[in-house]
Formats: structure tokens, C-alpha cells, sequence
């Protein structure tokens, strides 16, 4: 891709570093393909599950994907990454990744994916989830929950996170 | 309390940092005491809200308090806080604060309090919750959720989080 | 800059943030010059100062820029920042600035950029520093220092350092 | 030690975790033992060479000291520590240790504890070495360097570290 003056537009999307089901590495090649063509880039964790899919999905539409490492070492980035970036801060990097991302989509039910949920939120992100991919937010006393959106689909989450992001 | 060559058993206790709700206030006061008539300390993020109300608990009973703060700046400690850590990183100190634990107590719907709960667990920290307070933890697509305990009290809380650090 | 599917290779350029001597941006300017011409990218702490002066060097000749920054608002990185990530960690970001660059360069005698070099150093990454700018690394005890390069010029800084990134 | 209502006041002791040298472990002993008769607590990296000669010193005359360890596991922390934090910052974890501690004594020439002078004057606190052991803070341009004192001796460092945190 050609940069310009511009920073590049980032979303944060995150998901569990080894997929267990292949309907997931389906649906988050497709979250990336779809970040692409609207002409954002990806920030991940960078490593490999649904990060990589990601990115795959991503690169194969001509996209910029960034991946913040937990060590120091680029080499272990998946293939897919653009970018690699070494934080040297292990499972802190979370909040780098989220922090990076002007919105977050998430799916998986990893333990490392809801606090990277939780963190955005922290900070401010508005967080896309798919219905039924991933984690349940409710509060015990069912208090309303905010800033959480939740799509159908890939094209669907993409869209609506981009739009979040403009409100 | 007087020190001996063991170092100091720590369970970690997060909750938001403003406190709406009296009766959060009362039950982290009760943790507390409860934590340091154990023979435990507390460690928690070193404000206010919850994490105050537990340490003056603490510290009525005679216990021990550290605090886990964000800044560089120790004065910002709550006054029951007989040790500040000043980290200087933000949010990225929730890790701390749950690795710095043995067990994680955790109550009140915070955001920051669900990201602390997702790394505990995220680095092996066995979580308890109190029935009705803060959150539920759900995965979407209903599988099990291992490593969250549900107490009814905080008597109750505070003798399953030591149990659970003996299996 | 067009991107390839190899990652972008990435000098760390570290200084500091208010510039006091003409003679310092001009320095850091060149040296974003000649790190752009070489086909490297630039990675540096995201404020103004030799930071900026280096990333409007690296962006007039064409070349791609990171920006480590300390909090979670993209908005404060300086206008020459083609990617800007957010850390939230504050002052312990200077760690994701040298271990995200292969080799670092480092200039002006600013504690921040101590620390960067030292830190460079303590994670393996190879430091060339300009000669009679910034910081003598010299131990009490005449022990030798390993890894530190000086260069007379921003030219010879950059291909000595580009040089140490392939022994 | 016998815990007040006031929070202890903590010394950071920053040093290489191996010791090639006995000199430098005789002096850490030395500095720990005189922290602890001045009635405040050690903070340190909490693994071995200078932090575990310091500590052991410490605790040999009734001291608490804390280790600020890089990963999540307290058993690495060395025998002295009386309490263990678990940060999972691993390099990063240097900020912690100097901006936990209200002033800083430095022994010995490793890049971690260079990267700790540079940190700890980053954030405003004073710097204590020793003469002729470890680092020589020295600007090229020899613009003067502030905030680092040099002592002869153990006793002088902590009797100077301690008056330092007075102004």
C-alpha cells in the first residue's frame, strides 16, 4: 500500500493465539480482508491464531498489518505482519495493542481477548464483538453495559467499528 | 505485624475506584478484615473506591497493605496503604497487581476490574467473585469457564481464595 | 513508500524531546535523511524535539516513520509520524522504542536517551552514538564497553548501523 | 521489623544480578546492612548478585526489603526478599524498582543498572554511587549532570541517600 501524510487508520482486532476451530480462523481472515478493503490497516498481538488469520486475510487484500510482540524479538511475528513492533512487556502489551487501535473488534474466548476487551473500554475504545464468537459481557447486576457493539458479521463488525470510531 | 524470613502471602483484591454503592464499600471492608485475620496481606491498585475501603479492613485487623499505583508519585496512596509500589505504567499495573497476588479476590463492575480478573486468569491466577457483585464471567458459545468461584460472603470469599492457592 | 511482504526494517533514533541547539536538529534531520535513502524506516518516541526533526528528515526523502508514544492519544505524535502507536506505559515505553528498532542510534545528553541506550544495550541491540553529542558511556572502573559504535556524521552513523544489524 | 501507620520509606539498590567481583559483594552486604539501621526498607530488582548480597545484609539487621521481579512467579525472588512483586514487565520492570524506591544507590558497570540511573533521574529521583565502582555519568559536551552524588563508602551513600530525599 502507498502511504501518505496521513497516519494510518488502525483497528485493533483480537483473538486467541491458536484456533481450535476452523470457523474462527474463517471469520477472522474475513474481519481482515474486510479492514483492507475499507483501507484501514490491523493491529494484533502478531502472533499466530486468530492473529494471523487476520493478517493473512488482510495482506491478501493489499493491506498494512501491525504486530505488537509480547519479547524482543521481531523474527517470531507471524508472516503475515507488516510491522512488527517489540514491546519486551509479555501479556502488558495488551493495553499497547488496544492503545493502538482507534476501535477494537474481538472474537475467541481467550482469557488474554476479554482483557484486551476490558482494557479498551478502560481507555475509551468502543469494542465490536460477533454474535455468539467469543465472550458474553453482563454484569452481575445486570447494570447496562456500554460501548460494547455487537455484529453478525465480518463485513458488518468492520463497518460498524469504523463507523464507531467517527462518532 | 511482625515480619518473619517467609515472605508475606498476598492476595490481590480489585475493584473500581470510586464506590457508588455502600454496600461495596462494606464488603471490601469486610475482605479485608477478613484477609488479614487469615494471616494474609492485601495487595490491591493503592486508590480509593474498593481498593481503600479493603485496606482500612486490613488495617483495623492489624494487616499488611500494599499498594500497586499507576504513577511515580507515592503520596497518591490511600492513607491504609503501608507499602506503595509506584510503577509508572498506567493501566498496563493491573498485571501487577494480579501477579503480584497468589489468588484474586475481585467484586464491582469496573472495567478495570474485569481486565484484571481476564489476566489473572490469562497467568494462571485462580479468580473468586462474589455472588451478585460485578461480573458475570460467560463465554457466547457456553463453553466452561475454569479458574472463576463464586462466594456468597466475604468470610467466605477470602477462605476459598487461600484454599484454592493450596491445590 | 511502497511495502512489500518482507517487514520494514527499522533504525530506533533517540534524543531528546525539547531541542536547545540548532546544531542538534540539524544532526537529527540529516539522520532521518539517511536512514529514508538507505530504505530503512525510522522508530522513536513520537514527540517533538530530535524525534521530530529525524521523522521530517526520514519524511522528505520518502520514508516511513513510527511513533512509540507514551500514553493512549494518537493526536500528540508530531506531524511527521506516518504510524503512531500507543503505549499507555509512559517513560517505560523507551523500552519498545530500542527493542523494535534493529540497531538504535542515539543523540543529545537527555536521561531519557541514557536510559534508551542502556537499555538497548541490556536487550542485545547494538548502539552508534555521534561523536561529542549526548552522553559518554564510560564505566568507574575502566572495564571496557561493549556494542557502542561512534560515528563523525549522521551519514556515518546510519550505515554503521545499518552495518552492525548484519554481523 | 514493626509495621506503623506510616508507609516505609525504601531505598532502591540497583545492581548486577551476577558478581564476578567479591569486592562489590562485600560493599552491597554493606549498603543493605546500613539501610536497615537507618530504619528503612531495601527496594530491588529481587533476583541475585547485588540485589541478593544487599537484601541478605538487610534482613542480617532486621530490614524488609522488596523484590521487584520481572516475571510472574515469586519463587525466583532470592531468599532475602520479604516481599516479592510480580510484575510480568520483565526489562521493563527497571522503572518500577527506581520510582518505587525514593532515592537510588548504584553499585557495579551492568546495562541494567545504567538504564535504572537514566530512569530514576528521568522521573526526578537522586542518584547515589559509589567512587570508582560501576558508572561514570558523563555528558560528551560536558554540560554539567545533575542529581548524581558520588560516595566513598557505604555508610556515606545511604547517610547521603537519606539526606537527599530531605531537600
Amino acid at each position: 500500500m502507498q502511504f501518505t501524510n496521513t497516519p494510518l487508520n488502525l483497528i485493533a482486532v483480537c483473538g486467541p493465539g491458536t484456533i481450535v476451530n476452523p470457523e474462527l480462523a474463517s471469520l477472522a481472515e474475513q474481519i481482515g480482508r474486510e479492514i483492507a478493503k475499507a483501507g484501514w490497516g490491523v493491529v494484533c498481538g502478531g502472533l499466530d491464531g486468530v492473529m494471523s488469520a487476520t493478517c493473512r486475510g488482510a495482506r491478501a487484500e493489499g493491506g498494512f498489518t501491525v504486530g505488537i510482540l509480547p519479547g524482543t524479538d521481531r523474527m517470531v511475528a507471524n508472516p503475515y505482519i507488516s510491522l512488527p513492533i517489540c514491546t519486551g512487556i509479555n501479556e502488558a502489551r495488551n493495553l499497547v495493542v488496544v492503545a493502538t487501535g482507534q476501535v477494537v473488534i474481538a472474537v475467541g474466548g481467550e482469557w488474554g481477548t476479554l482483557s484486551e476487551i476490558a482494557l479498551a473500554r478502560k481507555i475509551g475504545r468502543q469494542v465490536v464483538l460477533i454474535a455468539g464468537q467469543g465472550w458474553n459481557i453482563q454484569r452481575a447486576d445486570e447494570n447496562s453495559v456500554t460501548g460494547i457493539a455487537i455484529a453478525q458479521t465480518p463485513a458488518e463488525a468492520v463497518a460498524l467499528a469504523i463507523q464507531l470510531t467517527k462518532i
